[in-house]
């Protein structure tokens, strides 16, 4: 949580930080700031004082909004940093913030940097800045490991209801979308047609999902997938936009919305099969439920996560499937981790690889993915199903958007 | 133009460049990938050689849409890394970074460093690396200066043409959201009316915009503006979601929807006023429209854009507002610059600022924006007009998306 900040930057030995970047898609900035369009911004904190945001003054109105201790720009004379930096911009850049660490008394100790922004020209500014003020050290952080990542891994019950709502928003989407594509008529082939009478593609449907997450004011970031056949059995294939929907084929919907600008969000996996399902493919989905409830059955308190990787590697080997656990890099089977930690990052801590440490484990107010799956692309077909999951104070795993599992979604036009 | 990269390289003495990070909101890697969701990437490019891409397994379908030289990351061991170092994961992607330099045959020179990705780790990464391969220097370029946003700047006509798309969606949405506001009842206090009778929020208006362009395909970053009255006058104040909807206030509509997954942009502002425009409204805006068409008039090719800054300065002055030119940080009067270029980023060269390099001209294949404007908060009143324009190679300015530039849009139910 924000408040274990100032302890985590003692425990990495930091005595200040600075974030660069804008508060949208820029985890570090948008915790900080509580988001909006601040663009541009540099925030600085020192250790055990509070956080100070430099902004540009036509946004004085979206900085204002954050809270913080707020220094306009317009307070350092960029004519003057550009005249005495010989027209160097980089260099200028670094002047600038010299002038803002001495504002903050900060001019020696280590310093962490922070955000999602453009690597060039920071890493440039932080070479001269390190010319400026050789007493400083600055410091780059595991992405997974940071102050940040850790702050972010317990999240307060305002952040667990910020992902609820992604959550409902994603589970009335797939709602729709199970609605539109059972409702559809069926032509040749077994394939879907759309309201004009012609065959249904993945693209239309990519379509109405972005339309029907738009509508509820959220953001998908375009890498979503919703996949058919082939597609669904290679992981992260987001879908083949031309192929056509099919009965009795594997889908794999695997959605993660976000609050408009790069916020909080959710994400959710449901496979299907239209009309009917192959005994191949109910078999293998039948795999990946059973796992899911044991695993569900089994998620305790402060149990490192990878455990449970290891308990799902175990259960599909046991099935004759590769997995991570003796099989390095597969390529079917099961051939990813069970779940990560979601919030303002699609993927942060806690992770469950195998190789993910002993301290990433189910703490009080972590929120998880478990996402067990199975994919043979060469058979044409791939598993996987997933919930976020709130591991709340009371030791309880709560479900944050529930909705059905099931495998064989009946056409409502169409049977057998 | 991407086949000036060699060029450029050679130009700031660069023997290869390094871009990390995903291939979507990543100008660089998107540059070179083409798009497509390819996370977690990395793109080597030695000087005169074929650029590499390194992907995640998973992602191997996405990566092959590149076209590039493809190396899986599985192909170097990281648990074996991971021993080697530690388990220090900074220190282990440095050593696999070194690995990926050596297989493209690099092992000293200087090396720029892109991409837009998360400064701590990818600075950790860097500063392991250096001492891994102390003869490679690693080198930052300000972001305006940098060889990408140099070859960035020229436009093939594939590129203008994705540009034009995202003008024609914006023209379109631009379109429908005049057509909605001139179609409401008016009720008491000249307040705009909803479909349930209730007053109109500039939220409900934003709501609208974010479905309009959802339906299109296209994103639209959350800081798009949609303002009225005081807001209209501070440039980038995204609008208060609660301001009623009223006549005879100045409405600044800025809008930049990019290709879905943060590809090309189109900008574009209109000013309006609802169903008549107070006496200085209207001047103020006659003036913003007044310099708008004489620099339309006097564009010419090849002259630095930072002339035309010059020239609307000098207008607006003459006309007894504040300007960059004789104040420093104004917040009344004309308070930016006039203009910048548009492509994968919303903002980059050529500029227009009065201290922007000679060399940012009007040259051909250029896409800026101009943009001329003033700034009331304290009267409760903003005014921008802003069009994307090509620098056709042929020597013409063209207007990518023509749309009408009615101050006063009269309501279809109302009069005064």
């Amino acid at each position: 949580m924000k408040s274990e900040l100032d302890a985590l930057m003692q425990s990495k030995n930091l005595d200040a930080f600075i974030v660069f970047g804008n508060a949208e898609h820029n985890p570090p900035m948008t915790y900080l700031t509580g988001g909006g369009h601040v663009s541009h911004a540099t925030l600085i904190k020192k250790r055990g004082e509070e956080a100070a945001l430099f902004f540009g003054d036509m946004e004085r109105d979206e900085a204002a909004k954050s809270g913080l201790k707020l220094i306009p720009y317009s307070k350092y004379d960029m004519n003057d940093l550009a005249k005495r930096s010989n027209r160097d911009n980089l260099l200028a850049a670094a002047m600038r913030c010299e002038l803002m660490f001495k504002d903050l008394g900060i001019s020696a100790g280590r310093v962490g940097v922070y955000g999602i922004y453009d690597l060039s020209s920071i890493f440039g500014i932080l070479s001269h800045l390190q010319t400026l003020m050789p007493e400083i050290e600055f410091v780059g952080e595991a992405r997974e490991d940071s102050i940040f990542m850790r702050a972010m891994e317990t999240k307060d019950e305002d952040e667990v209801n910020r992902i609820r709502k992604m959550g409902k928003v994603t589970t009335d989407v797939v709602g729709k979308v199970a609605g539109f594509l059972t409702s559809c008529d069926v032509g040749d082939d077994e394939v879907l047609l759309n309201e004009n009478g012609l065959p249904l593609t993945v693209g239309d449907v990519h379509s109405k999902i972005r339309l029907w997450v738009a509508e509820r004011g959220a953001e998908l970031p375009s890498g979503f997938i919703f996949s058919i056949g082939r597609d669904a059995g290679v992981p992260h294939s987001a879908g083949n936009l031309t192929d056509l929907m099919k009965l009795g084929q594997t889908i794999v919907f695997d959605i993660y919305p976000a609050e408009a600008g790069g916020g909080y969000y959710y994400d959710f996996t449901r496979t299907w099969s239209l009309g009917y399902a192959t005994p191949e493919a109910q078999e293998l989905f039948d795999q990946v439920k059973e796992v899911y409830n044991q695993l569900s059955e089994n998620f305790d308190l402060n149990v490192p996560f990878k455990n449970y990787q290891q308990m799902t590697c175990e259960y599909f080997e046991a099935k004759g499937h590769q997995t991570p656990l003796h099989t390095r890099a597969p390529v079917e089977g099961y051939v990813h981790s069970l779940g990560h930690g979601v919030g303002l990052n699609i993927h942060e801590r806690p992770f469950s690889g195998l190789t993910a440490g002993e301290d990433q484990r189910l703490a009080p107010g972590v929120v998880i993915t478990s996402e067990p799956g199975l994919y043979y692309p060469e058979k044409g077909m791939g598993f996987r199903i997933e919930d976020t999951l709130w591991v709340r104070p009371d030791g309880r795993m709560e479900i944050l958007a529930e909705y059905p599992y099931d495998f064989v979604l009946p056409m409502k036009k169409w049977s057998k």
